[in-house]
């Protein structure tokens, strides 16, 4: 296949939600041992879930979640409060099962793919790493594009064939992950861009600067978008000029699993930003989305609005790394399975309202 | 032992939060591999855990849902949506694993234990059923005190001594729950009390009434307040007057998980009545309390403002049996194992904020 291609096939097959599926689980909802509406967000998920699986009765057995790790050049600028050197070593702590999504991982009972779409460093060969590096980190947006289109390309379609695979492992919802130091620059930039909001309405804190940090890295998305003069109905050139590595392969996943109308959870900024890209390339795969968790990041908010969806839980979380998307999974499966398992009123014999 | 002698002796031995643990806790957090902080009000959590079961790596293992069901005079003013007989008749689906707790009991690795303190009807003896039936049902409200002191002693008396008998079974985290048509009346009037707040702030809709029946529960509310005369500083005669078993026998648990230095979490409103009583006996208690969740009851939220506690997840529930605080005491897992699971900065070799 030509590059490009699977791409703009994936894009085209993305469907709408399945109506009578949806009817069907809205019927059911109503008729289980608890008032109407009771369960809240938790029936409007369970229904959404019915309308992408396209069953009535859904069902989440195989759970996955997807970390993609890269660098980003705009670190150069000095814009985070870590240096570059740590995205290696939590990839390294990842594999080793000591970071907050292994531990989350194994609560929620999901599988865990590590993937290096483009840290600067060369990892060591590990058999839980999945590699996939289109470059060594990206360029400093600050200065020029981080990436050519071709490379924001091959990354978006790495997401799509990595989703792919892991749908023959059996897969019934997947949570996006990341792990980059600058991350939270190159998705504010994005969430500027696609949202139309200010770099300072949608610039945070990261991983933790102080205030006179915070207005420097404003300054430097400001001059990325001055550089770059990215163009919000063009989400591709939007993502090779101020987008990162790991932010393309989520939204490849992102693609790929509305494609395989798989429920996509999605995290905080990081996945956010892919989340407006995927949705700028194919506009139903909002459909397909549940927003996990709130971050704190002033953008993550706005991306959410923008996108339409509604956090499952708003911890003041900040983390990344599919934490906050992993929580909302757990909660997905609430939805599911409280909409399969629960008798009806004629089952359990309880009278109705009267 | 007399009556009241129990309640006195575990009002008398709840003590304050292990301020080493949480010291070392605190600690512990710092040196995990995130930015300090990142995981928001799940750190919080672990620390106070930490503080309650007086451990600096504290572990959640065995876990129990308590669901205490009984009936309320007050029904006979026509306050709920639904008749009497759904007490007895969900009492049944709990029994028969059919209800939203059940399922989420379940999802969570939690068993559940269902209990008797004051249905109506009289209950069929099952293995799974623990009667602890003070008497059948409360008086009208409305009318006069909901029950005598006595019987508020021997309810609070019967929590206090389930939750003794669970801990025996292992147990590092309980939630509450609750069953009995009328109830949100009764809590929406002790929470008036407690709170200082009038009626119509506090009373919602319950099951699911509609506008005419709302202003009917309220002035049901507000003529039981009239005729009872409940005093905020007597919390006793509070639970008496225009309590109901259910809610007793939970204020009960929340004491015992108290003196046990057990992490309580509670549910929605009745929970919620039930913390403020227990609250209001034993000031201190409201350390051991986690807010599960937000119910969209308008009662709920003046009593978590009132008790100081930030609920986990916000989901627009509004179903009681233990639901929301089944979803936070999974979060309150999650917040320790993090800490106790992740490894530190120094273990995973990660480099720390420049």
């Amino acid at each position: 296949m030509k590059q490009g291609e699977l791409l703009n096939l994936t894009v085209r097959k993305i469907g709408t939600l399945d109506e009578r599926a949806m009817a069907e689980a809205r019927t059911r909802q109503v008729n289980l041992t608890k008032p109407a509406g009771s369960l809240g967000q938790l029936e409007d998920i369970s229904i959404q879930i019915a309308g992408i699986q396209g069953k009535g009765r859904p069902g989440i057995k195989n759970k996955a979640v997807i970390v993609m790790a890269a660098d980003h050049g705009v670190v150069a600028e000095g814009v985070s409060a870590y240096p570059q050197e740590v995205t290696p070593q939590m990839v390294h702590n990842f594999l080793n099962h000591g970071a907050a999504i292994n531990v989350i991982s194994k609560q929620i009972g999901a599988r865990i793919l590590i993937v290096d779409m483009g840290v600067a460093a060369d990892m060591r060969a590990h058999p839980n790493l999945l590699v996939r590096k289109v470059r060594h980190g990206t360029a400093d947006m600050a200065k020029g594009p981080a990436m050519t289109e071709a490379e924001a390309i091959a990354a978006l379609e790495a997401g799509i064939e990595i989703v792919n695979d892991q749908a023959k492992l059996g897969l019934d919802i997947v949570g996006t992950g990341d792990m980059g130091i600058g991350n939270t620059t190159a998705s504010a930039a994005i969430c500027a861009v696609m949202t139309g909001k200010s770099p300072a309405e949608v610039t945070g804190r990261g991983t933790g600067i102080d205030d006179a940090q915070l207005k420097h890295k404003t300054a430097i998305i400001e001059k990325a978008l001055q550089v770059n003069k990215p163009d919000a109905k063009q989400p591709l050139t939007v993502l090779a000029k101020v987008g990162g590595l790991e932010i393309a392969g989520l939204a490849g996943v992102m693609l790929g699993a509305g494609d395989l109308r798989v429920p996509v959870v999605i995290d905080g900024l990081i996945s956010g930003a892919a989340a407006l890209i995927a949705a700028g390339l194919a506009p139903n795969l909002k459909n397909f989305m549940i927003a996990g968790h709130m971050s704190v990041e002033p953008g993550h908010k706005v991306m959410l609005d923008y996108l339409g969806l509604k956090p499952l839980v708003n911890l003041g979380m900040r983390l990344g790394e599919g934490t906050g998307g992993a929580l909302g999974m757990f909660l997905c499966e609430t939805a599911v399975k409280t909409l399969t398992d629960m008798a009806t009123f004629t089952e359990a014999g309880v009278s109705e309202k009267s």
